[in-house]
């Protein structure tokens, strides 16, 4: 969520803002239901066990026995803030780059198919390269 | 602590160094009493949970079973090194900008009055505004 | 992992690279064999509750109930990619300067002589003066 509201505050402001999502960050970008695609075992359990999309992800550092997530999206919707799939639709608006990992995505088997529309795909180098030339640049 | 420990570094050699708290990181901010002020239910909860003031807060991603913060403390203090208290003190002291973040506050219920004195108030276009003319910008 | 694989990716297309380990990043730089030397009792603690090695750590923020570094390096292995300990080597072999933390060796009570050979070791000035000089800066 930092992520994104970091990005959506930097591209009202026309700023030209990249995400790039590696392991864990992944799965905001898999769509909530399931893809029929080929894997072998190991990438099942990957695809079973992770988080199927934006909207089942836990908040991260601090979770109340379990009751965190469910609490935050609560307070979340009773001030009126956004949630996490509301602020990644509002990125896709805004023009935010969406960039997915090809090296992580290898590893936990997770196929464009199963990924949200519009994404880009690439690897370590291409960060490297936006990252020279950003002002700002967070690993989060 | 990390984050502290840096900006200290960084402000002693005369850097202007600001850190912007969000989520969690507000924790760090909170005074060590309770303050009465008027809050909704879950934003009582969110109180209560959260560790009150930078002296009950754990230590990041090693726990040992609950046994981590308590002996870290105690290392720090055999070492004459100084703990997480110590650090904010010595920030405001160096002029290290200790900022809030005012949307994840209204998000967890946080008023003015709980957290420390001298703390300045901003959102996240103010952070992008700074960073955007620092040299060295971390998220931690 | 992360830190490593941007950081080769980097060496590789000649740019200029620094790893600066701090906390529990500097597990990452013990040697897997225990190394006799002097320690109070809490460094001993210490020492023993920490992973000795790259081999022996986990994999961050996401744990599957025990299963998953294991998980994940079966994976790593079947698709070929390279594990914690390798891209350590790699990156050494790149000449990535792997530098120590000083003042957190202190703290947690390790020794160089418990660390991997061709180790820098520098305290938190030294990492500002390489963070204002570089392009990309990242905390991991």
């Amino acid at each position: 969520m930092a992520a994104y509201i970091i990005a959506n505050g930097a591209a009202a402001y026309d700023h030209e803002v990249t995400i790039f999502h590696t392991f864990w960050g992944l799965n905001a970008l898999r769509k909530d239901q399931q893809v029929p695609v080929k894997k072998g075992f190991l990438e099942k359990m990957f695809g079973k066990m992770m988080p199927r999309g934006a909207d089942k992800m836990g908040i991260s550092k601090m979770n109340f026995a379990g009751m965190g997530p469910k609490m935050i999206k609560h307070v979340i919707n009773k001030h009126n803030a956004m949630t996490l799939p509301q602020l990644i639709d509002m990125a896709q608006e805004l023009d935010v780059n969406l960039v997915a990992c090809t090296m992580t995505m290898d590893l936990l088997g997770l196929q464009q198919e199963e990924l949200l529309e519009e994404i880009e795909y690439a690897g370590v180098a291409a960060y490297l390269g936006e990252a020279e030339n950003g002002n700002v640049n967070l690993f989060i």
